[in-house]
């Protein structure tokens, strides 16, 4: 743990950035593959939309992810660098539909491709990459790498139609919420370290505890974003707050302020989450409610405890640079929120 | 060839009502694995949606041309079904994902999943039953047909980009509609009899005999179409005229007539075509100009050679009655335009 004096200095260097120190070679490589394959003879469109999702900068942390399980355990050959593009080329897709599905207006910092062009390429653009993942996984002939890939991305859109449905209804539980989670995140995250770990020949044991780490760090990384969409552990409104309670979109905090609402805080979050009647200083009021619960805390040692299992689950896998680099990368998820 | 009498009778009973009757036990069987699959534990959106579309009496042809090859050659396996419910789940996605982009209100005289939820539902429903063709391709764990599986994907997505690209564009050749055509219908013809032929363990000669009937009949099939859209060989106003025109889609007639336009016609195909202004009368107008450079009739011829082509193809492949009624079938997509 760091003293709150060193923040500053550690948010300039995180476990992420490690990550991508370690694996340059091959994230360089991995760049050049998919910066190959979102090109399109037939369909200039293509590129257009691609390039600028794919080279606006994301972090790229679910093909280090790939690349760092297949590393970790001796893997020498090439097929990870093609897993690594084909999990960049899935998330880049569903980021696509998905802001096409939340009409989005800026990702990244940059307004997003359904604003730059239109609502018709986002959805075709997103099927092209999507295909083209598959092509990519495909090529290693790994049929077991196919199934995961195949699993996870079934869990992907039954995540997203869950999560629609499951908006704007307080009978939204936790349980849901976890679904909707592994959907949305975990599930790409535990096939990203699986795959690499299959791919370098890891015993059962080993793709299971790689598996059970993408699973918990997704989960952890998913609700401190819920979290620092209502401002962090402080609760407090800042520039990127709200989004989640503007769209009524039911997550961790809101779910436990909601299961202990009285009768007048439930008949708030009726009026802003079920009918949408939202007015101005509604968002300082659901978060006054939320510290009153204590949701926050709640939540974050939610996080906590999904951080832990993901650490916990690496101590099945060999010593080795990666490894501790991926510990300190469950820890940051959640330390980001202190 | 029928006479004229005798088509009302033959309407009755077209190739494709005999491909289903010689393979109801196996489209039962896909039809039971399309309930199956279709379903969602965890968001009941989906088999809302897919029941929508999927039963709404869809002619199923894709499916029947995967079963149609294999057992053409023999396969008595049980592949052939998840293929065939592979190649109809990736149709599916594809018609939900069409209809958010052409903005329709009406599929297979119902209206669309995206009138009756919204497009959001449409695009990740449309996500999930591409998910699930995928798994489907996978259980049969064959790398050849997974291969070409995803090739066909993303050339259909490709196609569709192109689509949204060159409509609107006076510059759209022959060429590039023979592109778009091979993506929105040939290559899904083309790869579902393919790996029909590919899982009976047909012989290099035999899958591409497959391969070349299934990407003609495509492309006649599509031709058909476009032809149907602007009346037929009558080039008549019916109630399904237009919908490419009020679109602005560039299909074969028009881009024939363009390219031999004068200066009158073409500053017609600028305004209404390019610039979207459309007038009463406009389609009356249009039909007028493919009428008086014989656009519907060359297009017909050209559907025609490849209706040739596709029956051609079939001499590679073995006598079987099955044989005979693909045959019949690529005469009857172009027949009907008769």
């Amino acid at each position: 743990m760091d003293g709150a004096g060193d923040s500053a200095v550690q948010a300039k260097v995180t476990p992420q950035d490690r990550l991508s120190a370690l694996l340059a070679e091959d994230m360089a490589a991995v760049n050049a593959l998919i910066r190959q394959r979102m090109a399109s003879e037939h369909a200039p469109r293509i590129p257009e939309v691609t390039a600028h999702l794919v080279e606006a900068g994301g972090k790229r942390l679910r093909p280090l992810l790939t690349l760092a399980a297949a590393r970790m355990l001796g893997y020498a050959g090439g097929d990870h660098v093609k897993l690594a593009a084909t999990v960049e080329f899935i998330h880049t897709a569903t980021l696509l539909h998905d802001d096409v599905v939340d009409e989005s207006q800026r990702r990244r910092g940059r307004p997003t491709a359904n604003l730059l062009w239109d609502n018709k390429s986002s959805v075709l653009v997103g099927d092209y990459l999507f295909s083209r993942s598959f092509q990519l996984m495909v090529e290693t002939g790994n049929l077991r790498v196919l199934d995961i890939l195949a699993d996870a991305s079934a869990t992907i859109a039954e995540g997203e139609v869950l999560q629609l449905t499951a908006a704007q209804d307080l009978r939204t539980d936790e349980a849901i919420y976890l679904q909707v989670v592994r959907g949305k995140t975990a599930a790409l995250f535990a096939a990203a370290t699986e795959v690499g770990g299959i791919i370098a020949g890891a015993d059962d044991t080993q793709v299971a505890a790689l598996r059970d780490y993408g699973d918990a760090l997704g989960i952890a990384f998913q609700i401190a974003d819920d979290i620092l969409d209502y401002g962090g552990s402080d609760a407090v409104i800042g520039k990127n707050t709200g989004d989640d309670f503007r769209e009524r979109k039911l997550t961790l905090p809101v779910i436990r302020a909601v299961a202990r609402a009285d009768a007048g805080e439930r008949a708030f979050w009726e009026r802003v989450i079920e009918r949408g009647d939202q007015r101005e200083g509604d968002l300082a009021e659901a978060l006054a409610i939320l510290r009153r619960h204590d949701s926050i805390a709640a939540s974050r040692d939610e996080a906590l405890a999904w951080s832990a299992r993901a650490r916990r689950a690496l101590d099945n896998l060999p010593v080795h640079p990666l490894r501790d680099t991926l510990s300190e990368l469950a820890d940051f998820v959640v330390r980001r929120l202190f």
